[in-house]
C-alpha cells in the first residue's frame, strides 16, 4: 500500500498523522511525505525568538526536525519549499506535486481540510492536493507517465475541528505505534508545547474509538475525514 | 457478522439493501430483517386497485412478499406490524426493537435516513433505530440480558437522495450476488415497476463505485450513509 | 389552481403569506386557510392584559380577528382548535388535516419551516404537514375518498429566518394586492404592532426581487422557501 | 444573574458546565440544576454490576451524587425522574419544566445539543427546554405567574461533539474555579474514569480559549453553542 | 428568451444539459454554449491512447465533436481554449466571458457547482460565470456597452451529486426532444461509454419528476439547482 | 479597543456597520476602515450616469463621499485603490493589509461574509482578511514588527443574507448613535436609494434585538456573524 501526505507545513504530517505514518511504515508500506513548506515564517515563533536569526536559518532548523521526525516515523519525507504565511502554489508547483503522485502512485492521500479560519495554508495545500489527483489522472497531462488511479483522501484533524466543519469518520488505532509518533514529536523543537497536547488529544479520540465499537485495547487514535466514499466488498 | 435490518415497510429492505443482505448471507453471517409495518397503507397502490380489498388482505399479500423477498435473499424476517402512514412506535414497540437488538447483537444496523420530506415513516423508523440502540446499550434495562456493543448504524439511499441530505460514503459492490436481488424483486408485485429504477440505479453506483477506486468488475452497487465514525486499524 | 394553507396560529397566515393568498383568489383559485390554533395562550398578550380575559374569550376574540382578514383577503378559513404553547397535535387531528387535503385537493401547500427554535409550534405545524400529505396519498388511508397528487410544500418565512435555516427560493410579487394585504392586517387587533413590521419586510423583499431580475414595478413581495423541487417544462 | 440548567440525567450537569455552573454560583449569582432523570438505566454501568442493585437503589445512589456534586459547586439542584433511555416528557413533565422556569426567571439556560446519535435522551431535554421556554414566555399559560423574558440557551458540549453538529461559539474560562469542577466530578461515583476525561478535554479548550484571544493565564475552560445571537452594547 | 451556458469542457454543455438547451433551440430561443476548454487533457482519454497523439489534434477532435453535438441541439457554439486539468481563467479570460454576457444578454446562465472533489474545473467554471455576471453588471466596465440585468444561475448535475452538495431544485422534462439529446451525445466520441450512463440518469431524473407532480408522460428529465431566488407572480 | 475594518468598496462600512463604527468612536476607541477599492465600477452606477465620467473621476467622488462618511462617523479612513469587479488582491496588496493590521493592532475585525454569489468582491474581501491576520500573526513576516494578537472577524451582513449562508449570532444595539450613522448613509450621494432601506433593516434588527432579551429602548440595530468563538468569563 502506498500513502502520500501533502503536508502545508512542515510539522503538520507529525501531530496530525504521525501515528497513521508510523502505523503502515511498519507494515512495511510505502509512505512518503511532501513539506509544500518549511512553516517557516508562522510556525516557529521559538526559532525566531533566538538571536541572529534569519529565513534561512530558521527553514533549515525546521528541515532538520522535520527530517529526523520522519525518521522516528520510519518514512520518506522532501521538501517543496513554495513558502508559508501565506503557501502559494502556482502550475509549476502544481506539476511537481502531480509528478509526486505520478511516481509514488498513491493508495491513500493524506492532506488538510478545506475551511480552516485560523490557517489558510491548509486550504491552499488540500485545493493543491485535489487538483493535482485530478490533473495526475488526466492522460493528457505528461503522457510519458502513466496516470494513476482513484486515491482516496483523507484529511487531518485541524486544531480546532468543529469550527473548520471538520466530522471525523475514520478513527484510526494507533496505540501499536504511538511510542514512534511521541520520538517524532519529541524532534519538533520548535513546537514543543504540543506534545502533550496531542498526546491528550490521541487519548481522547481513542476512548472515542472505543465507544465506537474498536477493542478496549485502544489508549491513542487519530481522526480523518474522507473526501470520497469507500467502495467496499462487505459492510463491516 | 450479524446484521439487523429495521425497515419501515416491507418493501424497502429489499430495493434499498437487497444486494447487501444477501452478500451477508452468502458469506454464512447471521442477517435478520424487521419490517414495522406492511407498508399496507401507503406503500401498495397496486393492491387497492384490486377489488374486495380489505387492509388485512392487504397485509397478507405483502407479507407473502416480504417473506418470499427474504427467502431470495437468504435471509431471516419478522414483522412488528405497528402500521404505517403513519408508522408510530410507542414506548411497547420500542420495546421490542431493543429486544430483537439484544437477541441479534449486531455488529451492522440498517436503516432509514432522516430528514426524508416524502415519507416521515423513513425518519420514525430511523429515529427507533438510534434510540433503541440506546436503550439496548443500557445496564438498567432488562438486566436480565446481556447489553449490546456500538454497532454502525448504515443508512438507506433514499428516493430522492439530494433533497434528503443523503451523502453516500459506502459504495458496496453487490456485482456477485446481484441474481438474488434480482430474484428478490422479483417477489415484490405490488411494486413491480420498481425493479428496473433500482436495477438501473445498482449500475449507477456501480458506476460511481469503479470511478472511486473500485475493481472495474463492479457492475451493480448499493449505497450506504454511515451514521459513526469507523473505526480501524488502517487507512485503507 | 387549489390552494391550502397549514398555520399553527391564527395570525401566521396574515403577516407571513397573507399576500399570497389574496394573489390567489384575486385569480379566481380555491384559497382555504386552517388554523391548527387560535394562538390563544402565546400569541395573544395584548388580550390577556385586559380585565376578566379568560381561555375561551382569547379564542373568541382571535377567530373573529382572523375570519375577518380571511375575509378582507378572498379566502376561506376553518379552525381546527387544537391548542397552542404547545401544538399538539394526535392521529385523530392528523387525519383531519388528512381531510382537509383530500377535499381541498391543493397544487400548493403552505405551512411553516422547521427548526424554529424561538416557536416550536412551527415545526409541529409542518411536521404535520408533511406527514399528512404523505397519509393523504396513501391508497389505503380512507379508501372512500381519492387520493392527493403532489403538491409543492411552501415555506413561510420565519420571524428571524437565518437562525432558522431558511433560505428563500421564491420572492413573489404581491404588489397588485398589497391593499388586501394591509387590510387583513390591520384586522389582527391583538398584534398592530406588527403591521409595520411586515409592511417594511415586504418592501425589503420587494427590493430583493428586483435586484434578482423583478419588473420594477414590484413594491411588496413575500419569500417563500420549497421542499421540494419544482417540475418544468422550461428553465425560465 | 439566574442560571437555569436542564440536565438530561444527572450527571451531565457536572461533567459537561461544572465549571460554569461553579463560576456563577462564586460570583453569588442563581444557580440551579434540574435533572430530568437520574441516568439510572443507561449511565449508571458501574453501579449495576453490584449484587442485589435494583432501579430503586440506583436511582438513590445517582441522586445522593448529584446532590453531592451540586453542593461542590455551590449550586441548588432538583430531580423530575422522567425516567432515561429513553426519556420521555410528556405534557405534565413540560409544565413541570415551565414552573422551574417562571419560578426561576432565567437569564441563562443550559441544555444539551440536538442531534446526538449516541443519546436521543440529550434531543429530548433539549427539545423540552426550547418548548418549555416558549410556553413560559406565553401571556396564556398559567396567566396567574409572570411571563418570562428572552434567555439565552446554551448547549452543553457532546461526548463526541463533530458528528452531533456541535460548533463551539462561546469558550468560558473556568480556570479560578477548576479545584470546584474537580471536586465535583469525583463525587460521581459510577462514572470515576470520566474525570481524567474531562480534565483533559477543559485543558484543550484552555488552549484553544488563549488561542482565540483569552488570557495566558487560561488553563481550563469549557465549550458552549448558542442557539440565539446575543445582543450587545459593543462589538467586544 | 436569451440562454448562456459556460461548459469547463466541451463535453460538460452535453451530457449535463443536452436537453434543456434542445428544449429552448425548438422554442425559437437562442441559446449558445461557451466552452473554456476542450477537455482536451483530462476529459479525452480515448483520444490519447491513439497512435500519434498532440494536444493539438485533441483539441481539434474535441471540437469536432462539440460543434456535431452542438448542431445536433440547434444551438451556437464557441471556444475559450483556456487549457483544463487545470482550467485557469485569468482576467483577460474573465473579461472574454463578460464580453459574451453582455452580447448574448442571457435570461438564464447554466453552468456547474461549486464544490466538486473531483473536478477542480468544474468550480473554476463556476466561479468564473458568477465574477463575470457581476462584472457583466457593473456600469464601470466597458461603459460602451450596455450592462446586464440579473440572470438566473442553474447549476448542472455534477456526476456524483451529493458528495458535491448538489441538490435539485429544477427538474426539466426534457421528453420531447430527447432524440436530440440523444443524436449529441453520440456525436461525442471520445465518451462513449456515457451514453447509456446519460440516458438512465434522465430517465430517472423523468420518474422523479412524475413523482413530484409532473405528468405522467415524462420519460426523461434534466436536474438543475438554481443559485438565486426565483421571482414570479404566483405560487404555482 | 481598536477597531479595524476592511471593506470590499468605499460604501460597505457605511451600510453594513456605520452604527458599530460611530459606536466605538463615541466611546473613543481607535476605529479605522480600510477601502479595497471604490467600488467605482460596479456600485457607483449614479455615476456612471452622468456624462463625462471617467473612472478617476467616480474613483475621486467615491472618495469623497466615503471620507466624508468616515468623518460623520467619527473614524479614520484610507483607501488601497486594488480596483473593483473583480476586486484582485495580490501578494503585494495583501501585505500592506497586513501592515495595516500590525500597525492598528485590532481587537475586532470588521469584513464580508464568504459565499455571495451576488457579489464576489465581498468573498476576496473576505478571505484577504483571514490571511493577512494570519500572516500578521506570523513571526517570521517582517520581524522588524511586532505581530498582532487574535482578533475576533465580525462578518458585516450581506445585501440577501439568507442565501450568502449569514447567520446573524450578534445583534448590535446602535440606538444611540443612529443620527451619525443616518448622516454617514446621506454622504453618499452615488446610492442615496439605499437610506431607506437599511434605515428599515436596522430596525427590523432592531425588533429582533429586543426579542432576543435586548432593552425595549433599541430602535435601530446591526446584525454581525463571527468567524470565531469568543472567549468569556461568564455566560452572560
Amino acid at each position: 500500500m502506498n500513502v502520500l501526505v501533502i503536508s502545508a507545513h512542515s510539522g503538520d504530517f507529525v501531530w496530525r498523522a504521525g501515528g497513521a505514518l508510523a502505523l503502515h511504515a511498519a507494515r512495511g508500506d510505502d509512505v512518503r511525505v511532501v513539506c509544500l513548506s518549511y512553516g517557516e515564517r508562522g510556525e516557529s515563533p521559538g526559532l525566531w525568538r533566538q538571536d541572529g536569526m534569519s529565513l534561512e536559518r530558521v527553514k533549515e532548523a525546521r528541515r532538520g526536525e522535520a527530517e529526523a521526525a520522519a525518521k522516528a516515523l520510519g518514512v520518506a519525507i522532501g521538501f517543496m519549499d513554495f513558502g508559508d504565511y501565506p503557501l502559494r502554489i502556482d502550475d509549476e508547483g502544481l506539476f511537481r506535486i502531480v509528478g509526486e503522485m505520478r511516481a509514488a502512485r498513491p493508495d491513500v492521500l493524506l492532506t488538510h481540510v478545506a475551511n480552516d479560519p485560523w490557517n489558510r495554508d491548509h486550504d491552499a495545500a488540500r485545493e493543491a492536493t485535489l487538483l493535482a489527483r485530478q490533473v495526475a489522472q488526466a492522460a493528457g497531462h505528461d503522457p510519458a507517465t502513466p496516470v494513476i488511479g482513484a486515491p482516496q483522501v483523507l484529511q487531518f484533524e485541524p486544531h480546532q475541528p468543529e469550527r473548520c466543519g471538520f466530522s471525523p469518520d475514520l478513527l484510526l488505532d494507533i496505540t501499536p505505534v504511538f511510542d514512534r509518533k511521541q520520538a517524532a514529536m519529541e524532534c519538533m523543537g520548535a513546537q514543543a508545547h504540543l506534545v502533550s497536547y496531542y498526546t491528550d488529544l490521541g487519548a481522547r479520540r481513542g476512548v472515542q474509538a472505543v465507544r465506537n465499537g474498536g477493542h478496549r485495547s485502544i489508549e491513542q487514535a487519530e481522526a480523518f475525514q474522507r473526501v470520497f466514499p469507500t467502495v467496499a466488498g462487505t459492510l463491516g
